[in-house]
């Protein structure tokens, strides 16, 4: 059977190619992805499989079942892009100004898409079901998952598989991990409140800049005295601005930043540390603040026995050379909601561009992918999706 | 001789509250009082008083020369206004918008123009010459002294004399001060470039903000253990700017601020000092910085014999109740240039507008004077200027 | 095989015990343990097996071999106590005042004593050779590790296990963990060198103990923006001195404290860093210093195959019934010297006391094992001892 | 008159000499000056002058009346030492091991003595009544002012005069102040309670060393950013002790410090406001503390009609050279007691060793006074009492 789904993934590896390279030209921002949501609705329809659109907003999902009784197993794949600039110089450059897929969504969406072809092909000859979610709205919390599981698409699955293309890997590499893999991203917002003045009267005032400045200082005790050494955590403040003129003492400065965890102790543990610091800061100075903090997508945390089927699986796939444990990653996946609800895990697959010299990270404007990694996404999750339900 | 000349300002009192009225009326900036220049000139030459305009800018001097021999004695009035919208509601309001007398020029030239009339009319009977220096620009560094004594507005001047109404005290109190009477204003601004990244991988940058804010703290030092406690000094950071989105790390961070002395040592070790600090604190996150100290107008020192016989020259003006020593004013002024030249010393005149309930502090958009005050500062200057001839 | 192992340990557990509860009663302290090594040689001498003391001080070495040919493989067991005295109310407390085995390395030497003699019982049906390290000076450093493999200790070793009885986990627990699994364990000092003077004079000194304050901010820097959030790493200051009387400025201040990492690079990274920080703040206040960073034991990193092996041993002990990751532990051990010389792996056997309320930590004064767990770790490390030389 | 004063002076020079020097070989500390006081009565007693001792402890008080109707005026001289080993090779030195006349009380009570015996001798010619205060305990808080004060030592007393011989400055010269001369000198403690624990485990700690740490940089802003720049105020924290083993977090933290201020208000500020910035600082981590602030002597302020009275009857003496403003000095005297009392003044009589390469400071082992500065001491105290009945 995985000769079978290996040979026709390779038979339609230029089918992949072009439609990754056609939503490469035409990227779409988050929650405005209407006609890439349309492209992979009709993708399915020419091909007479069961589909649905507008699941949540723009997500898309398939359903294949196979004849043989079985598991029912999700994959997922998103869908938009991001407001970048193109500056590669490629045939299949972005048509968009200003837009454009530098994260691999596309090459995600493009892999999913024929797998499902194949599995659909061979569906006689399988067991179980299997559920394509074709995700919109990753790059721009609060995300695409929430409301496409809200709007049903777990509905009688068993376990679930995503996987990212990742470019700073070589391809012909799996990176796995236990547990967390992926940190909760969350952004906060910080007022101070003193009171301003002239420059020669510090003693009428309450000085905004030092305030804000030893909160700053003081913050950085949360990673280094509060959180137990064995955990990660960031706190980071990206913004800070307090802007007059060079004699006057500053009434208000403003901090804006981000707090990574990834554990959700930790993660509720810093958000409610942070408000303790800033509250003792400001009682020096008698000053007040206002105190914003936003969750973003809470951490990727992988099932055990999930993550050791995909393991599994990833060997008996011919193109991955190396399978290794993935370091904790400190950016953020909405994938995270699905884990929350059902068994699974999400990893990454080597894509890192042959012979680039360079190796541009996601998100820059010159990034790309390795294509064939795609083929080799796909036949990792095809052999998993397939060999699932045989797994104890 | 003091009879005559309080009964003749007291005389032409009207004639100093119309031209006080006419000058705020018609405000202008610093260095662009070409009308005022040329109001103060007609002002004189009408009167038959050698005056030269263009000294040093828009300076203005006239010298008139009694019959007897004395020494020659200098009165300066400052005759620039503020960009600050007039929010007053008096029938003498600013016509100009966004330009104000906000800080009391008006008054000091319309009390010195006064003066000098009736010092001419006087001129027959007295000892000595006296030179009228209305200086322009006082209000923006480099300001108008130093171009108006490169110019020659010191030439054979053995003393010289100047007062700020001052809004804070009521009319009737004159504030002297032996030493220093007003601070040194310098401006610096300070660049931290550290290296920007990802908000969730400080340990890839050099965080621009941790620098800059550990720099705010740092500073607080000079003034808390390395300025001797009996003198007075202030650093203030006003302004930080490192604008970023919340997952970045800064690269850059911006600080510009204030330092303000008394006394010239203390003034050159900060500004050495604060460099120190910069340097030190960058090394710490092996930074880069640039450093920009801008030297404002140096302290007005007010020399011992001069301000005693103003002090007994004070004591013979009726109208002044009080007589006290002002405490150190951080605020500058380019008086102080004169002083550094010849003996001389600066005062202030009490002008509290009467009965007022709320007192606008000078560069507010609703400052105003007592006008009686007026009176008050020509007789005291009058009175030291007639008198000094016969000083030790 | 291993029924054999396991029954002949279950009809020797008594012994184990007796022997566990007379070292107990004469615990001797790091580098002094000349009657314990005499004990255990005295041991080894009576079953007429091999040994020798004196290996790299008071370290003693066993060996045997089995009939068959096979691998070569050491078990280490330590066998020091703590200068703690001993507040257990139980007939084997400590006759030492002041010392005691507070750590359960009596229970390390009673476990690997009685593995020994049944090993040798059994040799003739065994496959490669046995080596028994029992190992001096384990709590002090430099430890007796260094000095017992320069003394020959490993030569001929395959492979090395080791475990430490965990009084935190409960009996029956075996936790392993690939890779670092307990930290190195360093310490520094810092003098801070100013210049005193009288407490309301500020300016003439170099306030040592604000700059040794600031320092102590500043290092709290390393962990929360300079080390890989990834990486776990602590650095603490446990000790600051600089007393004087009320009224003078400090000339001087001493640091003590701790770093604990994981990883080489970052080990060796703050030790650099510190320096770098140091630096920097002693510029600030022209102060200069001493610094001595002095390296205690590194990381213990276990080899990814043999802790594999030894998870798949543990599976086949009957007692085991939870084997899970360890967290990382910050402590220190000199185990890391084996591993750094030979494929190994260090792994905790729970040893909680049964029903116990409180749950005394290692080296507090009430500390002990459930002795149940040296039956646990001798079957463990038996199983392993003995299937290493079929793994592959 | 004053040639009879001065001339009697001279004569008695030599005396004056043979007391400071008796004196100087038999020092006594605070509050155990018995055969200090002894000696004094004793000296009034052969004179036949009234006195009285045990005045508030060991103080002894001294009265002689003019002949002629006048003002009652009080003279005021110190006579406890220092616990300090006298190093001079002198040989007036010490007897008494470890205590010593390192601040010149010594010639104080010489000086005071003889113009007592002279002005006895001229009473008949004298107006107004004389008060000879000889205090004990100056040295020690609480001083020996208060309780003298109590005890009646100022009862009828119009006004009062002091004097420090000072040798830091050039004999010949009379350094006078207006105001506040001398500091309020308090002392504070701060202990602050964390919670201790395993070097390696930050988070389960309040870690007290960087509580502590915070709060020595914090408390750095009230100088610099809570006081008016233009009022002279110190806080330094003298002493920092928190001493634990390398490996463990600090549960303790004591801090020791001095705070300086010429102003009862800003006195009264900081005492509030460094509890303020306790409080906030161990809010950040948790941490409760325990603050104590001990009032020493408060400011020297001196009264301005008097401090220009005792300027012109300086200028009486042929000896004193030079007469200028003093700087503020930030040590404490419990001179100001009497001047929260009655109007007075306190001064400096310039005492520094004539020829001497190396000027000792006060309290320094070998500290040592010009002699010949009594005898200035004695003419400028003997004019004010004697011309104080003429003045305004």
């Amino acid at each position: 059977m995985l000769n079978q789904l290996f040979s026709k993934l390779e038979e339609y590896y230029e089918e992949m190619v072009s439609i990754r390279r056609f939503m490469h030209q035409h990227p779409e921002l988050s929650f405005q992805e209407y006609n890439t949501a349309q492209f992979i609705k009709d993708f399915y329809e020419k091909l007479g499989i069961t589909v649905k659109g507008n699941i949540g907003g723009n997500g898309v999902v398939a359903r294949i079942s196979g004849k043989l009784p079985g598991k029912t197993v999700a994959l997922r794949a998103d869908f938009d892009a991001l407001p970048i600039q193109d500056e590669k110089d490629v045939p299949y450059k972005s048509l968009v100004p200003g837009v454009m897929h530098a994260c691999g969504h596309d090459g995600h969406t493009a892999t999913l898409l024929v797998l499902a072809k194949v599995l659909n092909e061979l569906k006689d000859a399988l067991e179980g079901n299997y559920v394509f979610i074709h995700q919109h709205a990753e790059e721009y919390a609060p995300g695409g998952a929430i409301t496409m599981i809200e709007d049903g698409c777990l509905e009688g699955v068993d376990v679930i598989f995503g996987t990212h293309l990742w470019a700073s890997e070589p391809t012909g590499t799996i990176q796995y991990r236990t547990g967390p893999i992926m940190a909760a991203a969350d952004r906060f917002e910080i007022v101070i409140q003193g009171k301003g003045g002239h420059g020669a009267q510090p003693h009428k005032t309450k000085d905004a800049i030092v305030t804000a400045s030893q909160l700053v200082i003081n913050l950085q005790q949360i990673v280094s005295r509060k959180v137990n050494p064995v955990e990660s955590a960031v706190v980071t403040v990206g913004s800070f601005t307090a802007e007059n003129a060079f004699n006057v003492i500053a009434d208000k400065a403003k901090l804006i930043g981000t707090v990574r965890t990834f554990n959700d102790d930790v993660r509720q543990f810093i958000e409610v540390e942070i408000e303790k610091i800033i509250k003792g800061t400001c009682y020096l100075s008698d000053s007040t603040y206002k105190y914003l903090f936003e969750r973003g997508y809470p951490a990727v945390v992988n099932h055990a026995k999930e993550t050791e089927f995909l393991i599994a699986s990833a060997k008996d796939v011919p193109e991955v050379i190396h399978i290794e444990e993935s370091e904790l990653q400190m950016g953020g996946e909405d994938f995270s909601y699905y884990l929350k609800e059902k068994p699974g895990t999400f990893f990454f697959t080597g894509a890192r561009p042959p012979g680039a010299e360079t190796n541009y990270p996601h998100h820059h404007p010159k990034f790309d992918i390795d294509e064939k990694a795609m083929l080799i996404a796909a036949k990792t999750l095809g052999t998993a999706a397939i060999k699932i339900h045989s797994a104890e």
